[in-house]
């Protein structure tokens, strides 16, 4: 994990390359639960690229609200990339952003499956052009997971958007 | 402000009390950004209760995501306890949850306008019985006036339910 001075210098490079670029961002989080969300609306000055986000803590604001597909998350499940897609697709429509970012996983320590366990997290970024999505395996305890998918998210948000890590 | 042992104690309550009385939250936050959701997901087995929420930075989110009536907004200001209400009731419908809270506020260092200086924070509580809401002013920097803000509503909602402070 990153330290808070590393933390503030790429949350202000993520706001200075979505103000020249004159881009919106918006998020839909569900393991993170508004962290992503909260670190962002940080930086003084976020509403000018900041439109707002979901935080789809429930299968049915996932498929309500985002308007992800429920035979996805039955197929794929609720912590797959097809669904962080859907997430980011569908907080990107919702608020009119030009891109819009999603992150569904299992932050624990319960709720670990075969094939999926405590850790798994899925991510997604997605805009008019184009869709992006990876799954990571973190180790550690539910707030280490958290933390973890929201750094990650941030530095691929970053990298997207013509920056460096 | 609170140390960390009484806001998890206080957060660890609130679970138990909501657990106990069959109850589900939501939550649409403006100035606070996802940072109350994400102390409510800070605790495990949050899924049980917290069914998710919305950040409705932009008007246009409180608007077209949270059903708030645009001349609410125009009339009263989108921090204004009218707005909260609506914000609260918005999310409490979207998400089917029992109990719905929200947050608006101006969190600065800039945004203050007369009448409604840096600090001033709504908040309110909506449910199929009751509404409430109120009007904080909280003094100090961004990052205290936003944690002011995640305190006291989870402070209001540990009343509301019949839990002690």
């Amino acid at each position: 994990m990153q330290d808070s001075h590393t933390k503030l210098i790429r949350l202000m490079k993520l706001a200075e390359l979505l103000v020249s670029r004159a881009e919106t961002l918006s998020i839909a989080e569900s393991c993170t639960g508004g962290l992503i969300g909260s670190m962002l609306t940080d930086v003084p000055g976020a509403s000018a690229w900041f439109l707002g986000g979901v935080i789809s803590y429930s299968d049915d604001v996932k498929i309500n609200v985002l308007g992800v597909d429920p035979l996805i998350i039955e197929e794929k499940g609720a912590v797959s990339e097809e669904t962080a897609v859907q997430m980011a697709r569908g907080i990107m429509r919702l608020t009119g952003s030009d891109i819009g970012a999603a992150v569904t996983g299992i932050a624990g320590p319960l709720g670990g499956v075969p094939g999926k366990p405590v850790g798994t997290v899925c991510m997604a970024l997605a805009s008019e052009m184009s869709d992006e999505s990876i799954t990571m395996h973190f180790t550690g305890p539910r707030m280490v997971v958290r933390m973890a998918s929201a750094d990650y998210l941030l530095d691929m948000l970053l990298v997207r958007l013509g920056g460096r890590l």
